[in-house]
This record gives C-alpha cells, sequence and structure tokens, in this order.
C-alpha cells in the first residue's frame, strides 16, 4: 500500500515527515519556502522529456490540445529557472518537466518530483517519459512505448550502490497503460507504435554498441551481432533513461509509461544525421499519444485540440520557432524565458 | 602513445578515420559541416561544469582574467545552442562547457569534446571539471582538487556495460596537476584547499547516503556510521561526475583535474540550505583556481586579472546578473543569448 485511500502519495521514507521542511534543492522549490498544496495539488499528469526546449514547445502543445486558458497578460514561466538544472512548467493539470541526460539526472528529478507530489498531496498522478531513442530493428520517425526496461546486460532492474551495499530495483512499467496509448495511434498517424521491450544504458557511444565514440575496441561485425542478438531477445529499443523511470516510479506507487520515439535504425546506422527540422517533427509524435491520453481522461474529444488558434490572437503564427519573427518580449531577471505569445508550432 | 609528437590527440577508435564526416551530436557540430580547425585548433583549456549558467560566467570572468578581446560589436555566443542539450563558450584558447548531471551526461560530452580535440588538431589540451560537491568532514564553502575517484562500492574504476560484458576502465588522475592547483591558493583565499580522494555517485539522495529523498529504508545512525568510514578510507568528498572524467580522459592521454567547492559538510545535515547568493559565491572558487593555473601557463601574472573592468564600457556593473537594470540585447533566432555586455560579476 503505497498511496493512502484518497489516492495522495504515501512516502516511503519516514525522515521526511520529520523535518521542518524539505528543500527541492534541483528545483528550486521548498515545502518551507513555497505553499505546495496550493501551486501544485491538482496536477494529475507529469510530463518529461530530455531538453527544456522540447517540454517548453509540449507545454504549449498541450495548452492548446486541453484548452487551457491563461489569463489576459500573463505568460507560462519556467518555475524551476533559478535551479538552473531543471526547467519546468505548468498547464493546469499538466506539470511538464525537462530531465536532462542519462539515469543520475532523470533520478535527482523524480526523488524531488515524488516528494512534490507528496507535499502538494496530488492525487493518482501519472507520470510519462517522452523521449527519443535509437530503434532496433524499427526506422526513424515510429514510436516505442516500453512494455519493460533492461540494463545493457539485460537485467531488469535499477541497481545502485547505497551505504556501500548494491541495491536492486524492479524496473517495472505499466502494461495497462502502454497498452491504452498503443490503442490511440490513429489510422492517419505518420508513425507506427510498438510496444516493446527497452534497453537502457548509461553511455550513448560504446554503452549502446557505436563505432563513433572516442573509443571503440570492437569490430563493425561485433557491434551487428550484438545488435541482432538483443533484437532476437526482443529489444526494440535504446535510451538512458527508462530504467530509473521504472525503478524508482514503480517503488513509489506510480502508474507511468515512456513514449519514444525513435532517431534511427541502429541496425543500419550510428549517427544522427537527420535534418533538424525532420528530428523536431518527429520528436512532435510522443507528445500526441500522450496528448490524446490526457484529453481522453479529462472527457475531452481526442481526435482534435480544443483551441486551434493562439490565445489573444487572432492570425497564427506559422513559421517554426527558429524563423519566427515576433521580437519576444523580456522580463527583467528572466532573460531566458521565451515570452513570445504566438503559438510555437 | 595516445598523443602524437606534436601534442595532437591519436583517437582510439580506427572507424573515425573511415567515415566520411563525423557529426558531433549533442554539440550541434559536425566534421563535415564545420572547420573544426579553424575554429578550434588554438584551444589549450576545456573547463566544464555542471550549469549552463555557470560557464556563462566562467566565459565572462576568464575573459578579462587573461585579457582576451572581443572585437567591437560581438559577444560571446553559446556554440552549441542548437544541440539544446550542453552549452559551450570559447574564449581564445579556454573552451567552456555544461556538462549537466552524472556520469552518462558529462560521458556523452567528453566523447564529442575529446572528438573534437582530434578534428580540431588540438595540442596538449587539459581539462578541468569545475563543481560542487558535498564534503565529508570539510565545512561549505572550501574546495576539493580530486587525487582519485572510486565509485560507491570503493572501485577506482568506470564500469560500463559494453556489448553485453562489463568494462573497467581505471578512474586516474594527474596527481601533480592537483597539487600544482592547490599551490596557487593565496595566504589571503576565503577557501581552503584539499587535495583527496572522491567518491563519485549515480545518485545524489540513496547514492549519496541521503536521509532525504523520495526513499530511505536506512537510519541516521547506519548513515552516519557509512560517512565515518568513508572518511577514515580518506574519502574527503563526494559527487557525481569524477569517476567517468577521470577514467575517459585518461584513456585519452589527456591531462585533468577536478576540482569541486563544497556546498555543506555531509556529516552535519543532508540538505543544501545555504542561500543562492552565498551559494553563488562559493561557486566562484573553483574558477579563481583554475584561472590561476591558466594564467600561469600562458606566463600573465596571476595575482590580479588582465582586465578589471569590462571591454567598451566606462563604468563597470556591480550588481549581479538577477538585479542588472541593462536591458540585454536580443538577437533574432538567440533568444536565449546573454548579449548584455555589461561584466557579469
Amino acid at each position: 500500500m503505497i498511496r493512502f485511500p484518497d489516492g495522495t502519495i504515501k512516502l516511503r521514507n519516514p525522515h521526511i515527515a520529520e523535518m521542518d521542511q524539505d528543500i527541492l534543492y534541483h528545483l528550486a522549490l521548498g515545502s518551507g519556502s513555497h505553499d505546495l498544496v496550493e501551486m501544485f495539488s491538482d496536477v494529475r499528469y507529469v510530463c518529461m522529456g530530455g531538453t527544456p526546449k522540447r517540454m517548453e514547445g509540449f507545454a504549449n502543445f498541450i495548452m492548446d490540445e486541453i484548452g487551457y486558458k491563461l489569463p489576459t497578460g500573463t505568460t507560462l514561466l519556467d518555475i524551476s529557472y533559478l535551479s538552473y538544472r531543471y526547467s519546468m512548467y505548468k498547464v493546469g493539470p499538466v506539470l511538464c518537466f525537462s530531465h536532462g541526460m542519462g539515469i543520475p539526472s532523470v533520478g535527482i528529478l523524480l526523488h524531488e518530483v515524488i516528494k512534490l507530489m507528496y507535499h502538494a498531496k496530488c492525487k493518482n498522478p501519472i507520470f510519462f517519459r517522452l523521449g527519443t531513442c535509437g530503434g532496433i530493428g524499427i526506422e526513424g520517425g515510429n514510436l516505442v512505448i516500453s512494455e519493460s526496461a533492461v540494463d545493457g546486460l539485460m537485467h531488469p532492474y535499477l541497481e545502485l550502490p547505497v551505504l556501500g551495499k548494491m541495491q536492486r530495483r524492479p524496473a517495472i512499467l505499466d502494461k495497462q497503460l502502454a497498452h491504452e496509448l498503443k490503442d490511440l495511434r490513429f489510422e492517419s498517424d505518420p508513425f507506427s507504435v510498438t510496444v516493446g521491450k527497452t534497453m537502457c544504458t548509461y553511455d550513448f557511444y560504446e554503452g549502446q554498441g557505436r563505432l563513433d565514440g572516442a573509443f571503440c575496441d570492437y569490430s563493425e561485425e561485433d557491434k551487428l551481432d550484438f545488435l541482432h542478438k538483443i533484437h532476437q531477445d526482443n529489444i526494440v529499443n535504446m535510451e538512458m533513461e527508462s530504467l530509473c523511470f521504472a525503478a524508482l516510479c514503480h517503488h513509489a506507487g506510480i502508474r507511468c509509461a515512456v513514449i519514444c520515439v525513435t532517431l534511427l535504425n541502429r541496425l543500419t546506422g550510428d549517427q544522427v544525421s537527420t535534418s533538424k527540422e525532420v528530428l523536431g517533427k518527429w520528436q512532435e509524435y510522443p507528445q500526441m499519444l500522450v496528448s490524446r491520453y490526457i484529453k481522453q481522461q479529462m472527457g475531452l474529444p481526442i481526435s482534435r485540440p480544443q483551441r486551434t488558434h493562439p490565445q489573444a490572437m487572432k492570425n497564427k503564427c506559422v513559421v517554426t520557432r527558429d524563423e519566427c519573427s515576433h521580437q519576444p518580449r523580456m522580463m527583467e531577471g528572466l532573460e531566458r524565458q521565451h515570452l513570445c505569445t504566438v503559438r510555437i508550432p
């Protein structure tokens, strides 16, 4: 039993309740300095992905999808701006984070977000990772939803030295949620959706059997033998966060899913040579599926967004962010915020 | 023999030379798209740290310290802006990177930076990590230079599954460089400098024996027993990147050092509760030592900066970045750049 009857989180750490205040250092929030219940108790969906830019884009996307209206004269703000570590945007019941790259980075975030859910008394939150990956036998631009996650030695658990002893936590994902997400693919979608087993590694180069790192002691034949072998063992993609994401969410009793878009088929290459424009388009695919799930849960029609034009603007900006000629507005002390109200496609 | 006689890097990967081009994906650079020799061959010092903000600050700091002059009408640019992964600033012979958090994140960066050194034909580059850490028996606001690095089980090597087998690389640091850096402390400095052994972990909470993560299965007594035990084994600090930094640099034949400022003494606490202002000040201490080393190597006086006022400005801005009232200038497509020419203290 890891939840209270009302769906709020029962923290598996007796020390937190005894602390005067809990500083969520890497989020630049704290239970003493912020009214976390007031700020976050309505959160139901926690969405995370690698880069701040992608998650800012997702926050703007989901805002239109669910028809969330900002008060006139306001704009989204990176709540964790002062941490300089992660970015964090809130759109009604949806909380969006960037988690950086790799297990330690996503792990720190998860510890603090799980504590945030606890302090804020959020009910039955669902966590999604919207990522990128290398496909194994799947071409670039398609989706993989992880059914389970294993490490580079095919172990289905997260290992971590704790007080000098190796701790193991099973990396278990919610299979029902994975299939519910898969069922939200439309016939007209330009991508396929595969539910399968994910290999999660601690390195992008040697750790994923690439030939193009700074070091390589093996041949192309060795590499292909390995990739074909894990393919036979039903591994369909490789990325760098799912093992920790699955293990920590499962340990906290939080339903979670990992939805990644493939950037290439590793059986035919190592380098990510697709253009930035196409990669940017592909990275919207996981967002589309998660958005449909959230809309379905909220009782909204899933086949169309709730708003198709930007708030408070009669004409829609159709260029990409980098081409946008709208002068972004600046706020003192928040130079890094993108404060242009025009919708970022 | 990992270098050519002229000091350029002999890459321990035979595949790179056979490739048409090498895309340094996470740096948004490539050997086919960029003239890397033209851009980077003068680099001698590679400095990396966790956050983009800290490394942007260091780039501005080292620019004054070594008296590097930007042409009128120019400003520093985040070279890897389009990657949305790492940030990268170049100040003459000094290249500054943010590496994110944890071994996988710093590992991806190192693979690509080592390849960058190779493509650019840089001669005898020295790598520095300027980080933050928890002190073991050392109060907050002091420096630790790592003499060696071990993992959470006290193993002095980096383990990584490669093609299904565990690979081990010794995490060896340059002891001479560590002591040369220590000798650059001035009597008047507000910090002590300790050369010692560093424990590098894969997690900030349970991995470092904290009581304040989302999960904790041990008591305060268990925690203190562990911290005192490793303290007796000469561990003086804990952080999350040194093992990989040491192992990959050593394998590439690159001299390197890890200089971290302690944010707290772990023997007396877990939470980082010091104010942002004081933490910001402390994070300048590693920069001061590395700056003196670079100036010494360049034949410049080490006890004072080469320039004490901002370039092209007669009056110096003395407030912190967040308080700065100078309107940052914007360039289209570069919204995230801080383009204020006023020196950031």
